[in-house]
């Protein structure tokens, strides 16, 4: 049932009390559920509700503390002993009499962790403010320290089962995009592509089963190409125009992101011009990434080769990526960009997205790599490449 | 553009800002994309960065405050000026140096506002420990507020147009419930009927394209029927199993959940036995229904009609739905659960979803209903029956 084995749980969840040993952290409430599967196996829709993965320093096993309408899924998808899952009522649930935080704060007080230092994921989604002021108010002889990201950055280093993963969600991308790619004809609505896209990604490949991806497939059409988060409409694809598909394929909420631009038609002379840029500096980057080179030097290596030709960029061009859960599929932790210091070692993974974002248009093409012993390899295998599609007056796209 | 008149967004302002009023709050710091869109029409899938949508008592226009790259999709969006747009630069996005809430809190100040009562939606997800932490050291001068559900608490009555968006979306439900259903045999994996449910869900009516629902699709399998939060495996069905298919068609943001349990193969005796009391139940409450009656009032409805069949239910029959982003589709505001005091009016609209779970297995049968002048109506028209899939011996269902 577990996807990994009992051991790779245990070694994470000593990394992790390393982690919170050197910052001086007993107690560690987990609030982000890519950390609280990461560490416990569980997996479920259940995070629009208040819920925990609790871990105390001197104890051999996590505590799940949430809905009790969850429990039985705690106890199917961890491996985290009966008697420490634990639930709260429902009444609860939604409510603005009842805060599951001031449930959270009475346990921990009964096992005796009431007055100890105690880490909060301060800036994960689903930490919210009133969820901290009430651990504040129910714990008033605990001292509370930030612990934003410490599991995440456990979590930068994949094992092998992990990169496992990734490469059959890399199949699935594959697949989902030739299938998106394959439906794009003047007249299809965007709608009719995202559905294509999204079937494939769940049906997934007929040896792996695919799973929701943490942010939905994204394809801005023709002017829309410079506004990257906007979702599709049911307007209807314009002869002349670019699309540009980002999504990911998932498998085991691990996941790998790809995008491509897509010219309708023969593409303008700026996409023309831009393209075999966008590509020398994917190309750059790759070859620069291998371990011990940092983050802000992949970025450097990008904004020297597009600047030869003229370009420059002002966002990141990628981030860590890997085990998530809706909103985003990016670990948080290293980006490629100015600066960064993460230095890269083996088995790290990052989705390198160096999209040019123009006024009215834009182009993204992008991969996801592991970094290996000497270098870098891709996960998918979709063409590097600007995609025509052409229609012939047979309806034969050439 | 808009999917609202212009003149609806003010309406909806102008009823937030008598609830601002009527709690003292001078401005208010919206951060639920749900909130955010329904004061200003922005729609991206951007939630995954810190923004805001502010609300100034005295002014007439709301500020988009996001980051750089989403501030285009804030001009193509909203009704909002262009100079009431305001963009952070890049390195403020999930950086450990910078924090958003440090330049929102300038902006504020910078337009006299940084003395004020500011309200901020402690609860909602995405409005994080660490933002409510740097708001108030970047405001030291503001009082705060919790307005947590101010804009939700306006949401729930809907208008006539919002009404005609969600039975679009309940078309789009019906629709994606018969191609789920219809492809549920022996031996399909879960992750195929996930597939064919997602598809229509996202392609929609040939009129009405259809968008990615705050949800996922649910559907729990066998014995993890008693587990509803669980989503998909790549398992096969296995005759003789029961499944509950839970999805929500979304049209323009907003939702119509529909829940049915289909028997593969003839149902067991507990299913046989529970359905009609479920139905039975359905019913009561639906007739019950209408402006001035409470919502606790229809939990009674709901635990007097079943207990005379030797059944109870503890959790939650249903709650306010509507307008969403994920991780949730429900507006956080009446539930229909003992003792909840919302008193229903024209045009509020639930999810009626009176779950039965047992140790084993569970029932879920669902609608989705408005409230009218008089009395209650479903939104969807799928059959309200537990569903059979028998499959003879040439292939057929019957």
């Amino acid at each position: 049932m577990l996807p990994f084995d009992i051991l790779e749980y245990q070694q994470r969840l000593s990394h992790t009390k390393k982690r919170m040993e050197d910052c001086g952290i007993d107690v560690l409430l987990i609030t982000d559920p890519a950390n609280m599967n990461y560490l416990s196996g569980y997996d479920a829709w259940s995070f629009y509700v208040h819920q925990m993965l609790v871990i105390v320093i001197d104890e051999d096993q996590p505590l799940w503390i949430g809905r009790y309408l969850d429990a039985n899924g705690a106890r199917l998808t961890t491996w985290i002993y009966e008697e420490n899952v634990i639930a709260y009522p429902d009444h609860y649930v939604h409510s603005d009499q009842h805060h599951p935080m001031d449930f959270i704060s009475e346990i921990l007080i009964q096992i005796g962790q009431g007055n100890r230092t105690v880490g909060v994921e301060m800036d994960h989604y689903y930490f919210t403010g009133k969820a901290l002021e009430q651990l504040r108010k129910g714990l008033p002889n605990a001292r509370f320290k930030d612990a934003t990201l410490l599991v995440n950055k456990v979590r930068m280093i994949k094992s092998d089962q992990e990169i496992e993963y990734m490469r059959r969600a890399a199949q699935i991308a594959d697949l989902a995009m030739q299938k998106g790619v394959e439906s794009i004809y003047p007249g299809v609505r965007e709608c009719d592509t995202a559905s294509e896209i999204y079937a494939h990604l769940i049906k997934g490949t007929p040896h792996y089963g695919g799973e929701y991806p943490a942010i939905v497939p994204l394809l801005p059409t023709g002017d829309r190409t410079s506004i990257p988060h906007l979702t599709w409409s049911d307007r209807p694809f314009v002869d002349g125009n670019a699309v540009i598909i980002e999504l990911a394929g998932c498998y085991k909420r691990y996941h790998v992101p790809l995008a491509r631009t897509i010219s309708i038609g023969q593409p303008n002379e700026q996409l023309k011009q831009v393209t075999p840029v966008v590509l020398e500096g994917i190309q750059a980057v790759l070859q620069k990434a291998k371990p011990g080179i940092t983050c802000g030097e992949l970025e450097e290596t990008w904004r020297t080769t597009i600047k030869k030709h003229g370009y420059e960029k002002e966002a990141r061009l990628g981030y860590s990526v890997g085990l998530n859960y809706p909103p985003d599929w990016g670990e948080h932790t290293g980006s490629i960009r100015k600066g960064d210091p993460t230095v890269l070692q083996q088995n790290m993974t990052f989705h390198l997205i160096p999209a040019l974002w123009f006024n009215k248009d834009g182009i993204e093409i992008s991969e996801t790599f592991r970094v290996t012993e000497s270098g870098s390899e891709r996960f998918t295998s979709y063409p590097q490449e600007l995609i025509i599609r052409d229609h012939l007056d047979n309806g034969q796209i050439s």
